[in-house]
């Protein structure tokens, strides 16, 4: 088979972008991707862009076709790809296995969500409520914040995880944030104002939740050929592994784990032949401070339990044994939904360029980003090396 | 490169499905398709969906992994695709291009639109108005049939096109759909009827556009030694083409052809080593009457403006040189957005099999679907043979 790598990146700032509409914050992605890459609209085959809702936020569905007549790729096979908060993820992996299938060779993925200034919902949390199950959830009042505050409480009365180690991924995510600039937070917080800042879903407050934004990000993927043909710094997708659960809390066998994360993580590590030791660093799907420290114990890095702890000690920092979100994760670089799974891996190839400035990693030789849909459905794990 | 097959098919009736929810119309066609496969549900690897709008129709979106989930396909890779009514198709394609990849070797493909009974939106025609380019169109008033009636004037204008052609084609249609055990409509109607009825948008009447429909179709893809496996009567995929276009009609270089129709057929004839004269018979994108009339023409079965006199001639009917739409096509059989890639296989994978009963084409060993998303900004074929 095939080698695939990213040869591109692009990102606009995450944040409240009021004077550009979706389809303007997408261009600009897509152009600074091109621009990286060295290469032109026109030598791009194919289009893959991960969106959550934008029917739902702004009344425009066919944001395949849309966007990459927008970006300046004329008549292409383009899509649109969802998978609710992991969409941007399962672009990448979809772009990936059609040039691994040899359908392609330079594949543009893309991911985007415009979630300030929408004309078409009343709250941001009702669009958000649609990745999650809507008959058995949304419908009878459970918000995101609320699935996530159950996984925290379960986790919290199973291993003892504390209010005080949930804040302190809060902190060292801002931390992280303050030296990305395109992040949406660039400020330091500190436990005290977590812990202060009021309850959205006990036990997670203000402060323990990724905010509300608006960003876009493109990636170029290329297969061998063209990789060493455009870039001298290409960055190579070594795995690639996707699973799913149910959407609904109840019908999980456990909730202080997510099944979807575990399996495919097994798939990915298996097709890159390495471990969770193999792995440098990672962008992890901090929706939530619980969702990182149940990430960093489904993906290998600490045993069942022992993410709290391990956040606690340090470990997670960017000088740490094995750094967690050095883009400031979606807590603090900002999580418009769709973009996320696109923009952790323009993270991860900065990272392994070393072109991340004041939040380069000492060692970035390989990385892992996992990205999840809904409470846990679905969840999409890639494995990175320079 | 490996070969793909269909081995199993299912769908559901067409039409207004009151008593079922979204989820339980896909679940009906996907325990059809798994009994049809001889297959277990534990022997699907990955799930594709394609849906148009279900988080503005119904409030949920993520339904790669709730159908997954429903239909019994326990924690495999699920993802919905969008591409507005092109959605099933680019389904399709996806998954042929995954087992080609070697990822898979038996995947689940669905389709599913729940139009009927929404709580959440005031009427259907807005939200199909998410089709088309938000900014340049719908906010401004145009409508779905709106835009195919500028196409119909300008190919009228050109070409001296006529009304009752417009209108045989749904003669032709019905006639064909009164066949179809899951057609939405299983009667006949006379051009008069058809002229008579009431204007929509000028110079389309309501018996010129395709109705208002719930239904889910899926079917199982196989690669080469699964097909073996599990199917005496394999379909093969022979080749799929997808191309894209400007969303506005107003950048397009011509009305009264879809550049991206004639852009997938070529690549996807170019596959199967095949030209128009090879195919016996053809699953098109028959949303309003028009559109029926400028697929043969994009799809290389008649010349620019031959489309008209073809139907007038008798050429596309079941016992006609090229039968279109042996189905009763989108007009006759319905049009549930996202259903409608899928169930074209279906459809085409009964004839292939000598399996369609009253609607049987004579010859049936090569064949041909066309799927279209908003007024032709996306478009997929595949071809089919026994």
């Amino acid at each position: 088979m095939r080698n695939v790598a990213v040869i591109g990146v692009g990102m606009t700032k995450f944040g409240e972008l009021w004077d550009y509409s979706l389809r303007q914050i997408f261009t600009m992605a897509a152009i600074e991707a091109l621009e990286d890459a060295g290469c032109s609209n026109r030598d791009i085959e194919a289009f893959y862009v991960g969106n959550m809702s934008a029917g739902l936020f702004i009344g425009q569905e066919h944001l395949g076709a849309l966007l990459a007549d927008n970006a300046g790729l004329k008549n292409i096979p383009a899509m649109r790809v969802e998978g609710a908060c992991a969409s941007g993820g399962l672009a990448l992996r979809e772009a990936y296995l059609t040039i691994k299938a040899g359908e392609y060779d330079l594949v543009m993925v893309g991911g985007i969500e415009k979630m300030s200034d929408s004309p078409c919902t009343e709250d941001v949390t009702t669009t958000l409520g649609a990745a999650a199950d809507q008959e058995w959830e949304t419908f009878v009042g459970l918000t995101f914040p609320g699935a996530y505050a159950l996984i925290a409480k379960a986790h919290m009365e199973r291993y003892g995880t504390t209010k005080e180690q949930l804040a302190m991924v809060a902190v060292k995510n801002h931390k992280n944030g303050k030296n990305n600039p395109k992040a949406q937070f660039r400020r330091e917080i500190t436990i005290e104002q977590v812990l202060a800042s009021g309850i959205v879903a006990d036990p997670l407050s203000l402060l323990d939740c990724s905010p509300i934004s608006d960003g876009g990000a493109a990636v170029i993927l290329a297969s061998e050929d063209m990789a060493k043909k455009f870039s001298d710094t290409p960055v190579w997708i070594l795995g690639s592994g996707q699973a799913s659960d149910t959407l609904a809390l109840h019908d999980r066998e456990d909730l202080t784990s997510l099944k979807a994360t575990r399996l495919a993580a097994e798939k990915a590590y298996t097709a890159a032949n390495m471990g969770p030791k193999d792995v440098n660093f990672a962008e992890v799907h901090d929706c939530f401070t619980i969702a990182e420290i149940v990430a960093t114990e489904d993906l290998g890095f600490f045993h069942p339990g022992g993410g709290g702890k391990a956040v606690e000690e340090g470990l997670t920092e960017v000088d740490g044994k094995i750094p967690i979100n050095p883009s400031g994760g979606l807590k603090a670089k900002g999580h418009p939904v769709g973009a996320t799974g696109v923009a952790q891996v323009v993270s991860v190839v900065e990272q392994l360029r070393g072109e991340a400035h004041k939040r380069q990693v000492n060692r970035a030789e390989t990385a892992l980003t996992h990205n999840v849909g809904g409470s846990g459905a679905t969840a999409v794990v890639h494995i990175f090396s320079r």
